[in-house]
């Protein structure tokens, strides 16, 4: 299934449009280009509309957000409802900031994304709004978060994705659960954004979003095992990702895959 | 003739204002600063003229554009053009959108830039406004498009220069081509934009626009070709180009190189 | 006491907020993270306060300024002045127009940082406006502005911290001088940025200004030593930087540093 997934993006090469934050703008693009996609960075009121139009799926990622990036985010948004694709919201640095907290709440509710994809901290804040997060780059327990996950996924309508040591993946009503991935993860900035920029190359697939979800993390975590084994550091681990991600292979995939709970909750 | 040009610019070191996209503001800096140019990124409205007034050269990229960033172009444009430094326009995208089309055929009329330099579906959309364009990443076949090259070269009076697997470079009379390059450069991000910039570095030390831009193009496809031979994928081709072209020597280009077409059309 | 700082900022993993420019947000994020800190990148008006109430220290880097970022450098600098934590100011390009000196004195004036890192070029032009610069990679000898920097550090109340072959650190008496580095660190752009932001992440747990600065610079030079002796040039320069960050110990460090002054002046 996983594997099915990565074929029907590098045969597709779907368009996937990201308004998205400008610390990851360059390695999410190289990531989409790596497993096989078609990466689109646009943010202008003027043309948000037209992309989501030509785009197979949108992303959208709060992560350095700003009042004119806001208002095309709803209008991609927007656009991208009525089309039908899939929108991937990545709320960076919710609980931060009351604007940050804000901003994604009216996004889910407004925009209704087909995946929220955060970590836990994120996802805490936006079910009990005045969580408190550290940032972007929290570390939490997954499992601590799993009802937050699951409340979230039920009054929002859409897959909850939340990446951790396990990756807890649902749709409100069946858990799917990664334990792949790397120890040098987070010491690398943007992971957590490319893995929702690769989850909207998998929902442009797949139009079963909750097995797209799972497969995207599914796919982020051997990979970064794949890249973590040869790396010294965060900057060989970067450049081993994009690597292994162009070169991924089937074997690799049912050999490392540590995936379950697609199937039954 | 290539090789002079590199000296040049090593000697010269030329600054090379960059109104450019968030997506590659980092790689291309990294290519001026690897090939021994001095490059600048700013866009705010308050510098652009004063910015204009310093630089050799202008390198105007519409990635990731908006209402302010265009306008400082057109404001660093004007100043380029009336001081008679290079100015290189990359119409990213150009096609996709209205919003883009349109500012792409406002920037070559009003700014008049000396190398337009894009992918064979940017140039198609330029010149017939409405043309379909697959977002950026497009890799049609040069050839298709020699024609409307050459005929946004007459119209605009300036060098043309296409991006593809047999890049083409013309002044509206004269045709030259490089054949070099490698597989991997459209799956790295930016490799357009980067060729780009480093055209703005040689127009910023040769005068001959013409042989200025294709000297550019053969230089990134040597590159691409010494960067390519040792990677395993587009992390580590990117880490080679950067090591590559800061190390290129004579020897290197005159044993690769595959231009063709720089004296007679 | 440059491993004890290490030590400090491994083990509170600091929340550095960063309001800098486009060109370096994800190499300096990586920066940070490879040494251990937490950086968060945000520049709203809407959340500039906020963030820097939750910030351990602050770092403003004008490098693509433009007057709305400007707005929330002064919003977030007069909360992060209030709560007495760490700022960081690198005044990029200051002196190459006059935007960027207006802003860098009123910055300096206004939030009046803990810290003013720069090179020699823009510490010039910061001391006599209308200093001339070419951009933002003077490579001055330090000495040349020994005299200017005590005078800024005097001036400004604050420590002034001079990148250059031979970094210099002063609090208006006191001189300390960091003689590690290596030749790559001016091919590959943001290493200024860089040094910028770890000097945030030290002010953050080293309350002694001039010595977390001047640890700062050690710790940078030590690091770029380490990656240019196995770099083929300004790529895998890159990697190793990152690489060595993260791995580096206290052998290493007491073994190659040579910081001079930073008891006596």
């Amino acid at each position: 299934m996983v594997w099915e997934d990565v074929q029907q993006i590098r045969a597709q090469a779907p368009l996937v449009l990201n308004i998205t934050n400008y610390v990851v703008m360059n390695t999410t693009a190289n990531a989409l280009l790596a497993i096989g996609a078609s990466p689109v960075m646009a943010h202008a009121i003027d043309e948000a509309e037209d992309m989501a139009r030509i785009a197979q799926a949108l992303v959208i990622n709060i992560g350095t957000l700003s009042a004119p990036w806001v208002e095309s985010m709803f209008k991609a948004g927007r656009v991208a409802h009525e089309r039908g694709i899939g929108i991937v919201l990545d709320p960076v640095g919710c609980g931060a900031t009351a604007y940050r907290t804000e901003t994604s709440q009216r996004l889910v509710r407004e925009v209704r994304p087909s995946v929220i994809r955060g970590n836990a901290s994120e996802i805490r804040a936006l079910v009990h709004s005045g969580g408190n997060t550290k940032g972007v780059d929290s570390r939490d327990d997954p499992d601590a978060v799993a009802s937050d996950a699951m409340e979230l996924a039920q009054a929002a309508g859409c897959v909850v994705s939340v990446s951790g040591p396990l990756d807890l993946i649902t749709d409100g009503t069946r858990v799917a659960r990664v334990a792949n991935g790397h120890a040098l993860m987070p010491r690398v900035t943007g992971m957590g954004c490319t893995a929702s920029a690769i989850t909207g190359a998998f929902v442009a697939v797949n139009s079963d979003i909750f097995s797209a979800a799972a497969n995207a993390m599914a796919v982020m975590g051997v990979t970064g095992e794949i890249a973590g084994a040869g790396a010294a550091g965060p900057g060989s681990f970067q450049l081993n990702f994009l690597d292994a991600l162009y070169a991924l292979d089937q074997v690799q995939l049912s050999t490392r895959l540590k995936l379950t709970g697609l199937v039954a909750g």
